[in-house]
């Protein structure tokens, strides 16, 4: 095992740097700690970049699609084909992150990593299928070992060394379900206390989406000894691919920003699998989903976000965007007392 | 009473366009509902702009500053000197609400209602002082009947007709003892459930603001009678002008993000005196001041944003701005589900 690109070295980051990022918040012209949340952000971005007063501007957005063999369940409100009609979506700018990139002028790439049909060639959009969607994990392992490689691989992929902050997005009929899976089994809580209603399922296909994921937890349950045997069983391609770009970006240094419920299953897999990742990780928002406090809280994150939001696609992140950039601006660029001749208390 | 600007009409947001916003929302390519708080605020601002897809780029933010006679009491941890001070530092651009408008791409517009000491003519700050500071209210009312209509005509001047937001800021060394006591005689809540600890003063400073606030109570107490004798008895010359700035936009049409304490004080005068100006805000930020949550609960706001801020300036406000923005344009640029061919649930 250690012999995979995913257990390499990652950095803590610059200690020295935020013990000066947080002398100079001192000095600035402001009651000190006023600027809450911001300081701790701009504090923290110092450490990332090596540098006493950071900069966000080159930001990365990828967003990773694939299906998912739960589907077959009807366990979600929308029918599988949404997943490639997304992916264009994505890819001609009318989806919701696509929106947001362009608001925040990030760099913005879909993945493909296995649609359950063949996916078209589209603009934009990376085609690196490991497979046509995953099994359905209450019947089988969701992927093969090698099909997991594959998919962290493509997550790596993604990561990029010059970024200021990386955002991976998920797109995949029937992923709340697979997230709720893996959260229950890394947790080891039953499937009530993790399972939501997704995109908007009533009561009923609810309660067979929690059965059916307890029953999934039952049937694996003497293979569930590792988090990458978990990922394996109860995964989607999508998430896998996220957390092999969580664990990339923190190889690479670069700080990642974490989005809902999804993408926070796959940090929690991500710093399972190497605890040195969750150092590089904001949390961007606290989603309507309910599985996902409970999955923030075993990360112990504080998000910043509180807006009911339950989209996925990396919105809530790309969101959060400009509050960090504002954080890094007021640290750069606001005066000291001395520069503003301003008298302290 | 009913000659005065501030008790001309205020329409209502357009409801037949919120209406129109709402349905909009329902073909957007997203689950219903999923953007949660974002689609409230596309839909408020359809309502406010009369418009199916309201755009939110001609941002206002006006910073009144003024001087307190409570400063003589030693309430606050900085000396009187810092208002001016930081009026300089605004018209200089170090301040975090200089930062944060430049982000934002904000007219910005400090003015000076009235400083203990002459303030200089400084670039970017509008000199209509009311006169040099307000009285000690513990000893006498804090302005004259015509010292407030004055700071409230000047908070009026501030508002614009063609703006899509405006941002009330604030800088007065001693104005959360103001603004606590304002918000204690409105609430009929004593000291200790109102008075926070400011810029950061220690627990027996603390202990004796809230003394002198419930001495100033008692002081005035047949005097309270309405919302502007409590304005003139305990304010402050900015906090009357934001009263009145808020007024005069709800009276044109211009959406109000509300900032923290202070500014939130003002707003509860504002809707105190005119009920329909609560129909024209947002608030921005539940801020560390403790009297902060008191005064938005009485209002019925949730604030967008929980940064454990407490600066003042109308920082925590323009610092929400690019969420509204974000909300504004995934109403205007997300595709339907018709224009992009996605099925739905």
């Amino acid at each position: 095992m250690n012999s995979k690109w995913y257990m390499e070295g990652i950095d803590s980051p610059s200690e020295i740097h935020k013990i000066l990022a947080k002398e100079r918040q001192q000095t600035l012209t402001k009651p000190r700690g006023s600027l809450g949340v911001l300081e701790d952000l701009a504090i923290d971005f110092s450490g990332w970049q090596s540098c006493e007063t950071p900069e966000v501007t080159a930001i990365k957005i990828a967003v990773f699609a694939a299906d998912h063999g739960i589907a077959n369940e009807n366990v979600s409100a929308f029918p599988q084909q949404v997943t490639i009609e997304m992916i264009r979506n994505f890819s001609t700018g009318g989806a919701a992150i696509s929106v947001l990139a362009r608001q925040m002028a990030a760099e913005f790439v879909v993945v493909n990593v296995g649609t359950a049909q063949e996916c078209p060639l589209l603009k934009g959009v990376v085609q690196v299928p490991v497979g046509l969607g995953t099994a359905n994990f209450t019947k089988s392992e969701a992927m093969t070992e090698q099909q997991l490689e594959q998919a962290l691989a493509v997550g790596a992929g993604q990561a990029l060394e010059k970024a200021d902050l990386f955002i991976g997005g998920e797109m995949g009929i029937g992923n709340t379900s697979s997230a709720a899976a893996l959260a229950c089994a890394l947790l080891q809580l039953p499937a009530m206390t993790l399972t939501g209603r997704g995109t908007g399922i009533d009561t009923p296909i609810w309660q067979r989406k929690q059965k059916l994921i307890n029953l999934a937890l039952e049937f694996h349950a003497d293979s569930l000894n590792s988090p990458l045997d978990i990922l394996r069983c109860l995964g989607g391609f999508e998430i896998a691919a996220l957390t092999g770009s969580y664990i990339r970006c923190a190889q690479l240094g670069t700080p990642i920003l974490v989005d809902g419920f999804i993408a926070t299953a796959a940090a929690l897999l991500a710093v399972r699998l190497r605890p040195e990742v969750l150092g590089w990780m904001i949390f961007a928002h606290r989603s309507q989903e309910p599985g996902h406090r409970i999955v923030l809280e075993a990360l112990d994150a504080s998000p910043l976000l509180d807006f009911s939001l339950r989209l996925g696609e990396g919105s809530g992140a790309a969101l959060a965007v400009p509050l960090i950039q504002s954080a890094c601006k007021l640290h750069a660029e606001m005066a000291t007392f001395a520069e503003a001749s301003v008298s302290q208390s």
